[in-house]
C-alpha cells in the first residue's frame, strides 16, 4: 500500500479505498433476474444476518437502492408508527436528516439534540420516554460521523427495551467494524450501508428488521420505489429486487463479505480500524493536533482534529497539499469550531497511516504552519 | 464476441451487456465530495443534455441514485401540478407502474389505457385532452419493453403541446438508441437511466427536464431521497451529489458515453441495434417464430415472440437450454399470451445474433419443439 496522487487514499467514512478483489469483481455482467444473481443476492442477505447475530425466524435483511439516506427513508417509513411520535437522539448531522425525513413522512417527532458532539446518557433517554408516553420509536446513530463519535448504543437499547418502544439504529458507518449483536443488544431495526465497514463500493443500503416491524410496515410507505416491505415481499416471493439492483455493486460486496470474513469479521476488521485510529491520534497528537472529543468517545471510523490557529493553516489548501500527496482527506462538519476529520475506514493499515503522518507534517511545513510543533515543545 | 456460459450474453432491456472498457472504468474508487469527481459529473451532464438535443439554459440533467423507477418516481413528484391532473398514457408495464407512482403521491390522474401492446393514436389524445380541460400533464412510454412496441413520441409530443400542456416522456430503453431531439420535439421532461442504450451498468438514472419546472417543484417531493429539485440546487450550488453517488457506476457511464461517441452517437448506435433486431427477427420468422407486432411497431430495443403452441415448448426449459449456450433472455409481460423477449442493445453485434439463433435452433431440437419448420413449410 503505497501513495499515488492519481489513485489517492481516501481518508473519509466512505466511498473509501477498497481492495483490487472487490473492484475486480464488477468485471462480469449479471442479469438481474437471473437465478445465479438471486443466489448471490441470496448469500448477501443471509451473511448479513450472520453478522448481526440476528436469527433469521425474528429478522430479514432487505436491502435498498441508492445512498444509505435512501435504506434510512425506507427503514422511517415502514417501521415507525403513524399513530405513534419517534424520539430523535441527535448529535450530528445524521440525527438532524432523521428528523427531517420524519417530518416529510407526516410523523410526530421528539428531540433530544446534543449539539454537534456530546454524547446522548441513556439515563435522560428514560427521563424522556417516562415524560412522553406516546413515545412509539426511539431513533439513534451509532457512530455520527459528524463528530466520529461512537455514541453508547448499548446502555441506551437497554434502556429503550426496557421501556417497551421500537429502537431504530442509523448504524451506517459502524456496522461490520465495531461488534453489534442483535442476540445480545435489543435493537429492533438496524440500517447499514454496502460502501462503508464492509468495504464495498457504493449503490445500496440494507435494513435489518424484524419480521413483525416488516409486517407491520405493509402500505405505510409514501413512496413505491422506496417501499421497503414491498421489496422484502417481493424479494422472499421471487429471489429478486423489486427494480433494476445495482448488480455489479452487488456481487462487488458478495466478494467485500468474503474479504470481511478472511480478515476475522468484525473482530478482525475492528481491530484494525482500532490500530489505524491510535496510529493516527497519537501521530497527530505528536504533530500538534488535538481531537475534538476525549479517548473514550472516538470511534475506530473516523476522527475529528481542531484546525490549528495559526492563520497560515487553511483548510482548502492543506485538502490539496495531501491529495497532491495522495491522500484525500474530509472536512469538518461542526457548526461552532474550524476542524477537518479523517477516517480510518478502507483497505488502509497503520503502513499508510503513517505514510499520511509524514505528508501532513510536509504539508505543514509548505504551508507554513510552524506553532504546531512550537506547541508541542511548549 | 463469442458466446459463454460463465459469462452469458444479456439480451434483455438491461441489465445487459457493457464493453470491458465500461467495467474496466471501475477498477478505481473516487471520492464523491472530491474536485476530480465532480468534474465526472459535471461531463456526464452536460454530454446527456448534448445528447438530448436540449439547451443547457432552457434544461438542465439530475441525476439520480437507484433504478430508474427512482428516477421516475422522482420526476413525476417535482414535475408534475398537484393541483392538476394527468394523462397516462398506457400500453404496458411501466406506464402501469407511472400511473402507480401517481396515486401514492395523490396527484389525480386519467387513464388512456390501449392494453397489452396496442400503439396510442395522437388523435385519442388529443380527444381526451378536448374533453379533460384540468389535464395540466401528460405522461408517455417512449419504448415500452412490456411489448417492445415504440410509441409514436414525436406525433403524440405535437398533440400535448398544441393543448399547452407538459409532456414527460419515459424514454428509459430508447434515449441514446433511437434519436430524441428536444431541439426538434417538445418534450418537457425526459427520464432515462444508465444501465439502456448508453450501455453503462446500472447504479443511477437521470431527467432531463425544463429548469422552470424545476423551480416551480420546488418544495413538492414527498420523500427526502427522491426530492428531484434539492438534488439540483445542491449539485450546482457544490458539484456534488445530495448523497451518496455510486461513484464506480457513474466513472463507467463516462467510459460507456465516450463509447457512445466514437461509434456515431445514437445515429451510430441506432444502426447497430436496428441491424441486430433485423437479423434477429429474420431469422426467428424463418425458424417458425412470429413477432408479437406488425413491423412498423418494432423497435430497435426488445422484440417480443410469441410461444409456439407446441406442448414440447416450456419457458423455463427453453430458457436453461439457451443459458447453457451463453445466452439469457427475457421473460414475457404480456397478460393474454404466452411470449417471451429478446433484446438488442448492450454490446451486441449481428454475429452474436446469428450465434444466437444457432443456439435457439438447437434448443427446439433439444426440446422436441420441431412444429415450427413444419408451420414454415406448410
Amino acid at each position: 500500500m503505497t501513495s499515488n496522487p492519481k489513485t489517492p487514499y481516501l481518508l473519509t467514512p466512505g466511498p473509501l479505498t477498497t481492495s483490487a478483489a472487490t473492484k475486480q469483481a464488477m468485471l462480469q455482467d449479471w442479469g438481474s433476474w437471473d437465478h445465479d444473481f438471486n443466489q448471490v443476492m441470496a448469500d448477501v442477505r443471509a451473511q448479513l444476518l450472520a453478522m448481526a447475530e440476528a436469527q433469521d425466524t425474528e429478522y430479514a435483511c432487505v436491502p435498498m437502492q441508492g445512498s444509505g439516506t435512501f435504506a434510512v427513508e425506507s427503514a422511517l417509513a415502514c417501521a415507525t408508527d403513524p399513530n405513534g411520535s419517534v424520539l430523535v437522539v441527535m448529535n450530528g448531522a445524521y440525527g438532524k436528516r432523521a428528523a427531517h425525513i420524519l417530518d416529510i413522512l407526516g410523523r410526530t417527532c421528539v428531540v433530544l439534540d446534543k449539539g454537534d458532539y456530546l454524547p446522548p446518557q441513556p439515563e435522560e433517554i428514560a427521563v424522556l420516554l417516562q415524560q412522553n408516553p406516546r413515545i412509539t420509536d426511539v431513533f439513534l446513530v451509532h457512530c455520527e460521523t459528524s463528530s466520529g463519535i461512537l455514541n453508547p448504543l448499548e446502555a441506551i437499547a437497554e434502556v429503550v427495551h426496557a421501556h417497551g418502544k421500537t429502537l431504530i439504529v442509523d448504524a451506517m458507518s459502524s456496522f461490520g467494524g465495531v461488534p453489534i449483536s442483535l442476540a445480545k443488544t435489543p435493537i429492533d431495526v438496524l440500517i447499514s450501508s454496502a460502501n462503508k465497514c464492509i468495504e464495498g463500493v457504493p449503490g445500496f443500503g440494507f435494513v435489518i428488521i424484524r419480521r413483525a416491524l416488516l409486517e407491520a410496515g405493509k402500505g405505510r410507505a409514501h413512496s413505491l420505489s422506496l417501499d421497503l416491505h414491498a421489496q422484502w415481499e417481493y424479494m422472499e416471493r421471487t429471489g429478486q429486487w423489486r427494480f433494476t439492483p445495482p448488480t455489479h455493486t452487488v456481487v462487488a460486496f458478495q466478494a467485500a463479505l468474503a474479504q470481511h470474513h478472511e480478515e476475522g469479521s468484525v473482530a478482525g476488521r475492528c481491530a484494525r480500524y482500532t490500530h489505524n485510529r491510535d496510529v493516527l491520534v497519537a501521530g497527530m497528537r505528536a504533530l500538534g493536533f488535538s481531537t475534538l472529543l476525549e479517548n473514550r468517545w472516538l470511534s475506530p471510523i473516523i476522527t475529528t482534529f481542531l484546525s490549528p490557529n495559526d492563520p497560515a493553516f487553511e483548510f482548502s489548501a492543506f485538502y490539496a497539499a495531501l491529495k497532491a500527496r495522495g491522500f484525500l482527506i474530509y472536512p469538518g462538519k461542526l457548526t461552532e469550531v474550524e476542524s477537518f476529520r479523517i477516517g480510518c475506514i478502507g483497505q488502509l493499515n497503520a503502513d499508510v497511516i503513517e505514510d499520511l503522518l509524514m505528508a501532513i507534517q510536509d504539508a505543514l511545513t509548505e504551508m507554513g504552519v510552524v506553532f504546531l510543533s512550537d506547541a508541542r515543545s511548549a
